[in-house]
């Protein structure tokens, strides 16, 4: 369920509105290691506005191409901007990807790369000032993610455990940590940023951004060392790049750890919603 | 969808809000003749008022557990006051219950009565004056709607088509009409009204209640009249009151004819979400 003005801006493309309603909903399949199938959507809208549908359904529409998934039903109705998408996917009985199954001594990997979307909304808030490229390049992986469905496939019977980036990477990761009742420490170094990320190391709002900023849609995952060479594999059968970013270890909670192997201070752990 | 301050008062029992978003869902399954199986609920919530969800959640989960029908999955977030429900279920292949199945000739039918929820909107409003005792009864009928799951799986191969009365009998059967390229005619008369509405007979919102008021999630439905007994037996194994209201016929649109065979003038005929 995606609000105005929360989930995203009032005035944003509505194209873009309707691509990451969808996308945010097939990262979760993905997550899961799940095909998706079927899909509903219900739309509460402050005025009968046929343009912004029209744009809205476009960018959703354009998507469920994309990944074959049927429109099958949905609602629309008066009231302030609500989103309301559900998605059914299938996966074999026993082969979903879960939170539940790491083990000590996997590894932890991560797709793609982390932070730009949240460096995006940053530079809408004014907290920060990108330049006309960088936005640009940031714009695209805040308002179009593209969910990771053909990994989440892959590396079923491959991985352990998986979880979709959408709180932040610690936050994230630290969902896994707790059902899997395990520790994660992670390698600042190794964490995959893009030119953006990397241009504005020195800004505390980056390491922030790549540490807890949402909405990168990556996938987090970890699977055993010795099954490092069919986890590439998976990837590479994807066409995703996947980075080894740390290890599951005894304990609780998860630790970034800088180039000497001291423990970076975090400021925020994920996304309350009704902080 | 439902919205706050829309498709219910702000202030109301949030238990009766809980019951009537299921229930409104089991409705549409009922008139499909389907057999409700799993349900996702997702909340937009203006503050983490932990007392009104606990109460709404009575109403949903005694309804659900009434139909044997699992909660699993959805989502909370903050937002104005938004309830998304998405209801699955399952019927036999070709089996379902149509609005495009009509065939002329038919008997048309409603099941319970008519018009007692829409007098207690029209009494909230302050539009019309019930006495405390029809008022209660109302109330019930407008908050607690029971679902025809029963008689919508009863009727499977027997009637010919379907639809729940949500936005009134007029607007409802038009739909059946309309898909099925037929037209209605059914009589004031023989309309099954409760004690509450036969009291307030000669007030000219009674008639507006029985005819165009939504919110009764009466099944109305179509049946050759030679499957008149099975229609009858399907509602007595249901538990459930049906009552015969008109017929099928030649043309478009459904017509209210009066004992001496005129046609009554209708005000409105359903719901417009953006009027």
């Amino acid at each position: 369920m995606l609000v105005g003005g929360r989930h995203f801006f009032d005035d944003a493309d509505p194209s873009a509105v309707g691509h990451k309603s969808l996308a945010v909903n097939l990262s979760d399949l993905a997550s899961m290691g799940a095909t998706p199938r079927w899909v509903t959507l219900s739309l509460a809208l402050p005025a009968a506005d046929e343009a912004w549908v029209a744009s809205f359904m476009r960018g959703f529409l354009g998507l469920a191409r994309d990944h074959d998934v049927d429109l099958i039903g949905g609602d629309t109705t008066r009231g302030p901007l609500n989103i309301c998408v559900q998605i059914m996917g299938e996966v074999p009985a026993g082969a979903a990807l879960r939170r539940d199954c790491a083990r000590l001594g996997d590894d932890v990997w991560v797709s793609g790369t982390l932070g730009d979307a949240a460096l995006a909304v940053a530079h809408r808030r004014g907290d920060f000032d990108l330049r006309a490229q960088d936005l640009a390049h940031a714009l695209v992986r805040l308002d179009r993610p593209q969910p990771r469905v053909a990994l989440g496939r892959a590396l079923r019977g491959v991985a352990h455990a998986a979880i979709d980036v959408s709180d932040g990477l610690v936050a994230d990761l630290g969902h896994i940590c707790e059902r899997s009742v395990v520790a994660a420490t992670i390698e600042w170094d190794t964490l995959p940023k893009t030119a953006v990320a990397l241009r504005y190391d020195a800004h505390p709002l980056v390491r922030q951004a790549v540490l807890a900023g949402g909405d990168d849609y990556e996938l987090c995952f970890t699977a055993p060392p010795q099954r490092a060479g069919e986890v590439l594999e998976a990837a590479s059968a994807a066409a995703t790049g996947i980075t080894r970013i740390g290890r599951i270890v005894e304990g609780t909670g998860v630790s970034v750890l800088d180039a000497a192997g001291r423990r970076l201070p975090l400021k925020r752990a994920g996304y309350d919603h009704f902080g």
